[in-house]
């Protein structure tokens, strides 16, 4: 399969993923380089050389199958497996995160939410328990976690996520707005929203300066 | 002020934010590089050099003091300026960005949302009015709004893009799965979840295969 593929080819994969399921959506088959690259805002030449990069296929002058290109970058993400998530706080972010339309479609399945707050302990989201926090440990010894998603304020974040590794959880998508420890074995990508927002911001004061 | 500042530096300076909001409220009144790099996991002279780029203070030996620190970045980022913020979509997602707390901190103020659904119409979401979709025009007719969170179905994005452009909004933070088409004057900052989520899929993937 692919050979070296650097970070910025990989922080793109999700890019010509999302690009190809709506030209899969629309009806589109076939696309060039040329035309993938105008979606997208990259060279012609960019996209030839990301794609021969994760394993290069599709015939020069041919363009490239919309759908077997999907599945072959599918399948780097690792969307051909099923996930398991769990979701720590049944606030507004981890409701949200529940009940996001794509996530269940590929292939992440949330089977519990966690909270502390008693009027949401034993109800559901959806169709997704909301257990007590107290419950954690036993669950985990239970069922089998790949992702967790932290959900909750950032004070309690990172004994949190202590909890998760000595439950076995080795993967955590962080929403919470800290920067958390963990050992190298755990991988831990973090959403800051508050980080987006401020760099709209930035952008907006300096463009007023240019 | 500041010169040239890399898109790097940029993106990093809501995390130096993040970090130095924290040791403010930890009751840190003065920070070494050699600690504040410690922290954000980069070298002292990466410090030193990012500090410099924007207009650097703070004595050699003494270190930063914090509050100053911060409010210079808040400056640089913008957020010692109030800004108007309208939300389209209160669905979860819209509802999530309505109730994080630190935005209204650090002066985002959201004065409206808009939904097109007849029960959440003329609701509200904590003290936030829900409008009518139809009334977006006449909304911004009447007020001025700095920035749209668009928080809607990809299927409506670039129309409501379209109609906020038209009425003079010019700043746009998009959690639509969806990358859209706006004039260059029109700044749009995109929160993709599912690519983040896919990210940390494909670290887990390759992981297991090292």
């Amino acid at each position: 399969m692919a050979g070296y593929v650097s970070d910025a080819v990989i922080r793109r994969l999700p890019g010509y993923y999302r690009h190809l399921r709506e030209l899969e959506t629309a009806g589109v088959t076939q696309i060039s380089s040329q035309e993938l690259g105008k979606r997208m805002q990259l060279t012609p030449s960019q996209i030839r050389q990301d794609i021969n990069c994760f394993g290069g296929f599709g015939r020069q002058g041919y363009g490239y199958n919309v759908t077997e290109l999907k599945g072959h970058i599918g399948e780097i993400l690792g969307l051909d497996r099923l996930h398991k998530v769990i979701i720590l706080g049944a606030g507004s972010i981890g409701t949200a995160v529940a009940r996001y339309p794509t996530f269940s479609r590929e292939g992440f399945e949330t089977i519990a939410m966690f909270d502390v707050a008693v009027d949401k302990v034993g109800g559901t989201v959806g169709d997704i328990p909301v257990l007590s926090m107290d419950k954690l440990e036993s669950f985990l010894g239970e069922n089998h976690v790949d992702i967790a998603v932290l959900a909750l304020p950032a004070a309690y974040a990172q004994d949190t996520l202590d909890r998760l590794y000595a439950g076995g959880v080795r993967a955590v998508w962080n929403f919470a707005p800290t920067d958390l420890n963990h050992p190298n074995e755990m991988i831990v990508v973090n959403v800051h929203l508050s980080d987006s927002l401020q760099i709209l911001s930035y952008r907006m004061a300096h463009s007023e300066d240019e």
